[in-house]
Formats: C-alpha cells, structure tokens, sequence
C-alpha cells in the first residue's frame, strides 16, 4: 500500500464516499468539509451503502486548507461550479510533486488545474457512482462505484499507464473501488460526455427521468442525434468513438432503473448545474476546432437560461 | 359589399372573433360549432373588445355541416390539430366555385385542402390576434386583429393580387379588421414563422412568456439562431427574408406586453399542441429540399415529447 497522505476536497456524496472508503482501508485521508465541518469534526462520517454500511467515529477535518498537511494525492470532489475556487485551494494542500485527482465531470478541467499547480502530475478520473449526501456527514452510497483513471498530459495528449496512476488504483481497489485503466484521459472523458450531455441536459429541459426519455420515440431519436454530434465533437479533437458505443450507452440506459441525472438533482435543489464542464466547455472546444456542434448548443442555451432563472428563483 | 355567404367552421376564440365581426358588419354568415351548439343556437354570440363590446343574439349557428348552406366562402378557423376532419368538413359548405380562406397558423395546409377541394380557390391568412374564449359563446379580444391575405397556387408560386382577395379584403375592412394583401403568401407565412417557431416552441419547452426569453441573454441568442434557420428554411423554396426583418421581429416582441404564446395555453390547458403545422411541416420542406435545420429539429423533437406526455397526464 501506498504510504502518502490523500486530501479529499469536498466531501459531499462523491468526496465523502471515496474518502471513507480509503480511511477504511488503513489510508491517511486528511477531509475539506465547509457546510458539513463543525459536524464531522466531532462525530466523523457515515457511510450506508449496498456493500455494507459502516462508521468513521473520527477523520482529519478542517474547515480551511491552510490547516492540512502537504498530501500526495489531492482528491478534488467540489462540483465544477466551484471550481473558481481551485485557485485558493490547490496550492498550499499539494505536495511539489505530488498528484492532483480530479473526480469530476465534463471537459477542460486538467487545463485549468495545469495552469494553477504547474508542478504537479494531474490525474483526471470519471467516475460511475450514485450516491447522495442526506445529511451532514452522511453518505448514502446507491449504485457502482467504479473508476477510470487516465493520466493529464498538455493538450491531452495521450500518455500511456503511468506508474502513479498504479500506485492510485492499487490504493484505490485495496478500499474495495473497481478501477480501470486508460492510456487517453480524453477519449474517456468524450466518451462519458455521450452519456452526460444529451441524458443529464435533456432530463433538465424537459423535466425528465432517464426511462422517460428512452421510452419516447422523439427523445430516443433526439439522445441518438445529440450522440452524434458528441462523437463528432471527439473527432474534432482527433479521438475516435465507434458507432457501436452508441448502441451500448443506450442499451445500458434502458436497463439502469428509472434514474434522476445529476443535473436534475441540482435542478430539483436549486443548486448551480454543471453545464459549462459538460456541455459549454466540449462545445466551444469543438467550435475553436471549426466544428459546429447545433443540437448541443441548443440544449446549452436552455440549459444556461434554466440555471439562470432556477437561482434567482432560489436567492 | 360582397352579397355572398361566410361560413365559419370553429367558431372559437379567432373564428368567432371574427365571424361575429362581419355578422355585425351586415355579412350572411353561418357558424359551424361543437361543444358550444347548444348555448350559441340559443343565445348567440358574446364579444368583449377593446374597440368596444357587442352581442349578437341570434346567430346561424350549426352542429352539421350537412345541415349548412354551401357558402362562398368558408372560414377555416380550427386549429391545425383538427385538420384530420377536413376532408368530412369541407366538400360539403364550400360552393364549387367558392373560396376556402384559412385562417390559421404553420406551413402546408392549403397544399392539403387543395387535395380536397380542387375545384376551390384557396387563400391563406395570417391574423395577428390576441382573444381568448372564455365561455361558451364568449370571446374576449384582446389586442391586434389584422389579416393578410395571400392566393395559393400550385406548389406555393407567388399569384400576385386577385380579384376574390380583395374583395373579401373589402368585407373584412367594412367590419373594422384591418387588411393587408401580399402577393406571395408562402414568403408570408415562413415571415410568420419566424416569430412562430422560436416564441411558441422555447415559450413551452422553458415554461418562459417572451419577455422572459427576450431578457435572458442566452435565449435571446438562441431565438436569433431559430430566427436564421427559419431564414434557411425560407431560402431552400426560393423566398428571402431579409437580415433587417429579425432586428423588426425582436423589437416587435420587446415592445410587446409580456406574452403567454398560443402554444403555450394550449400546453397550460392540455391541449393538443399545433407543432406539426407550425414545426414539423416547415422542417420537413426545407429537410426534403436537402437543407438541416438542426436546431429546430432539436425543438421539434423537445415538442413531440411534451405534447405526448401532456395528453397522456391529461387523459
């Protein structure tokens, strides 16, 4: 096992759920809490989960980065949209050489990241998990869980299996984690993108769950056409997906349960939607690339007009 | 004034507006109805206006078009939901040398009247009218009420000026409805569609009146995307709206009084929604004569989907 620090930054129903996985396993796990801090600090976390549910009675938690150690392996848990933060919270939580783990969706985040910590290795992984946070500190872990990991190289280029990325999965899979392997972080993010762009928007759009929007001959039709121009948003950045990727994603949709996106959740709690990460930033990279993408731009201009009205509705 | 018979089939918040018009003008007119037979036979016609409240007492009113005279000129004023009953609608009112005015919203209707109807003459008009039904019987009007007329020739060819246009110009202007007679009737409704397709459409898909969409600056930008494949669409049958018409048509809509659009009352009532006429169609034309209009298409399909699961809910 891996003897470095790991920080969690955020430890909401992602953050929350990773990181009492590795303290369970014997790893030094140092949590950012905000909301949640006063809480955890006193009582620690809860975990239930459909692989058993458990305690951590105590965790290192602080309510501000300047109190934690050095660790080699920051985790950042936040949603995108706090993502103006990074800039505050990276720097004195990160070891010089140490790795930066982005748990996060969408697209163009390792840049931003690039440019804050330029000494660090970035590691970018996409995450399958359901899970929400019901209470301070209380994790209710759903659904999978798993992970793939690819290494962040300028311009995404694609790096092959590094030995860091071995060493995070190795800690990762002792905490009971499923883990793979990607020799291009880009390709998988792309690829996650042709589940999250027409599923997560449209459910927002038209106040919809997955099933609905698989069972509807014009959804269906329409989540294949917003596929497409995904897969044309990846060429365009010069990676590949198969045609026979579409069919898995929608046959895989069709057999999830019923399933509320991320996104509507946000929308239902009137929280900020992630819909720069994963729509706006695919979309204007694909354009800066010369390729119109007019399917998801229209999703993107409700989506921002949604998100608008949802806050000021709530503020 | 023209000596001829009108007949009105729906006699709603539009066919009723303006049948109980020339009624009051001196005009023969004979009102075909459904749901309000039985009190309008009794008890005639109600309009609350703007330009000043009438009754009318006793109106020709009729539950068959069986029982109704053939007439010179037949009024229709359903919505585009109901064309399905047109073929039992029409033969029967329309003398064989009349005139069937269609007084209703989208592309592609008189193409299929003229299928049943070949010996008629066919006229489009596009009303700019806001009234309300709000009993049986009763209309309120509420603002607006102008009509332009254009003849419809084989496959949409411009027809300049006739005679019959104008003289059911003069009726309509003798009962107080301003009129105006273009020569190009497809050039005028792709002009009315480009403020149909965006308002109607984003009104039901965001739940958002026009002012709404007009303040945000992402709707607004993408009602002015909407507006250009519109401008396509117009372009792909040989007719050109010109670049100053959008600047017209949102200035228009900013200056309007904060606007639930049609589309969007029908969807608040569950009722059938017009997307075919006024989305489809249009889509369907410029698609055949090999132009994508992705984004409408987007549209399109976001409509189809909340109309089915509306009437679902509702039945």
């Amino acid at each position: 096992m891996y003897e470095g620090k790991y920080a969690i930054l955020g430890t909401g129903a992602l953050g929350g759920y990773y990181g009492a996985k590795l303290q369970k396993a014997g790893l030094d796990v140092h949590f950012l809490l905000r909301s949640d801090y006063e809480q955890v600090s006193q009582h620690g976390l809860i975990v239930e989960s459909k692989d058993g549910d458990f305690t951590l009675p105590q965790v290192n938690a602080y309510d501000d980065v300047a109190k934690m150690p050095k660790c080699d392996v920051v985790v950042v848990a936040l949603k995108t949209t706090q993502n103006h933060l990074l800039p505050q919270l990276l720097p004195p939580v990160v070891k010089d050489d140490g790795v930066v783990l982005v748990l996060q969706n969408g697209l163009g985040v390792e840049e931003e990241i690039a440019d804050i910590v330029n000494q660090a290795h970035i590691i970018g992984g996409l995450c399958f998990l359901c899970s929400n946070k019901v209470g301070a500190g209380h994790i209710r872990h759903l659904d999978y869980g798993q992970i793939t990991l690819g290494e962040y190289a300028d311009g995404y280029a694609a790096t092959g299996i590094t030995e860091r990325m071995q060493q995070i999965a190795d800690d990762f899979q002792a905490a009971g984690i499923t883990m793979e392997l990607s020799t291009d972080l880009l390709l998988g993010r792309w690829k996650k993108l042709m589940w999250n762009i027409p599923y997560n928007g449209l459910s927002v759009v038209l106040n919809a769950r997955t099933d609905e929007l698989m069972a509807d001959t014009y959804t269906r039709k329409l989540v294949e056409q917003l596929m497409c121009e995904v897969q044309a948003g990846a060429k365009s950045m010069g990676r590949t997906i198969g045609d026979r990727f579409f069919q898995t994603m929608l046959d895989y949709t069709v057999k999830m349960k019923p399933y509320r996106t991320s996104m509507k959740i946000d929308y239902d709690e009137c929280r900020p939607l992630e819909v720069e990460a994963i729509v706006g930033n695919p979309l204007r990279k694909a354009q800066a690339l010369g390729v119109d993408l007019p399917k998801i731009s229209c999703l993107y201009h409700q989506l921002k007009f949604l998100d608008g009205r949802n806050r000021t509705i709530d503020s």
